[in-house]
């Protein structure tokens, strides 16, 4: 009985992080698409998040029957409702990278994102996905010594926000509004998937130490203060 | 044993229901701190958000307890999961009018609304209001019947954030990028607002009648394209 507990436990972390995976390629392939004004990329983002809908349902199903069948108790149990937490937070991932290739698709066959802050968009992307391999390692390994290197990586995510926000506002911007709230929309999406990302990972590391992750309360709130106060 | 469970789960219910009015609360005094660039209605509602994570942090304590104690079943088991899943679109419906308050804060003593965009505003605001007033009328009554209500009141946010946008691309606009950087998030946060309170309701209809709500499934996901698409 518990050896098929444990199975099945296995299963719904494996989906966790074949869901992290899933994720991670569409925010690079949403980022590609956005950058590059590659509809075909950004078709492909939008049409397979359905996967990633998928993904969630299925974990929920088998989450609930777990639940249902094996009445688990203690640190089992918190394991079942931190997947279930976790699942929410990927699957909204999910819908961040395909906000991000719909910014794409809608500007096609120009470009969303003007030259000046091309850069900065960039590197968002790369820190995103850097994060969310950490939380994938995370979730395989249940890794809790990346908890640092996840704070580090957010706070790099809020300096590049603060940066998208200096070049909106900077007397250099001659774009007009229309980009402006593009890029503005957009640097949201980034900072909430990070923010997600990083949820994800202070879950499992809380589950594993149970102790709370050294990690700001402001990430978990997904504070914009400080990018909006530039 | 069962009285005592659904005794507890009542109480749980009840939280929801306390959850539902203090983030009711907290967007209705948000919208008036940011319309009125009253500093002290925006400092209470900034203050006033532990108090809606306190309420959430005690859910979730008492739901897993008594997921561990009492070991749920079928409808029951349905029952503590979706409050699970209600208390997180609530507490992050706190932090979104926590965000618009922070908005309200740091234009003080300004007013971040320039005139143009006050009476939607200021609609986005009551929309707002009468959707989580129908969400807790749904979490205390259970009352399946408000679904086709909700979603013409979501309709009608969406509308309000595409007329939202067609002021800020309007030539007439002249208030520059920052404002223009200001009520597009401001915008969001309304809308994401509502697609959480909307997500309780639907979770919460589901439950009672073990079938999704007669609603788009782009209520579920906060599609922006429509918004973004004027």
């Amino acid at each position: 009985m518990r050896e098929t507990f444990h199975g099945e436990l296995d299963q719904i972390g494996r989906t966790l992080v074949d869901m992290s995976e899933a994720v991670a390629v569409a925010m690079c392939d949403a980022t590609s698409a956005l950058l590059d004004a590659d509809l075909t990329v950004a078709e492909r983002v939008i049409s397979q998040d359905v996967e990633v809908d998928r993904l969630r349902d299925d974990l929920e199903l088998r989450a609930f029957d777990l639940l249902a069948r094996q009445q688990p108790v203690a640190v089992d149990l918190r394991k079942v409702i931190t997947s279930l937490k976790a699942v929410a937070d990927l699957e909204r991932m999910g819908d961040l990278a395909l906000h991000v290739a719909k910014v794409a698709r809608m500007r096609y066959p120009a470009c969303a994102v003007p030259d000046d802050v091309r850069g900065t968009i960039a590197e968002m992307g790369e820190v995103a996905l850097s994060i969310v391999n950490k939380t994938k390692q995370v979730l395989e390994g249940q890794d809790v010594h990346l908890a640092e290197q996840l704070e580090r990586e957010d706070d790099a995510m809020d300096a590049l926000h603060r940066r998208l926000f200096s070049h909106l506002l900077s007397e250099d911007w001659a774009h007009g509004i229309e980009p402006a709230i593009d890029i503005t929309l957009i640097g949201r999406y980034y900072e909430r998937y990070a923010d997600h990302a990083v949820s994800v990972a202070r879950q499992t590391i809380y589950l594993v130490t149970g102790e709370p992750a050294p990690m700001s309360q402001a990430i978990a709130s997904g504070a914009t203060e400080t990018a909006l106060g530039v």
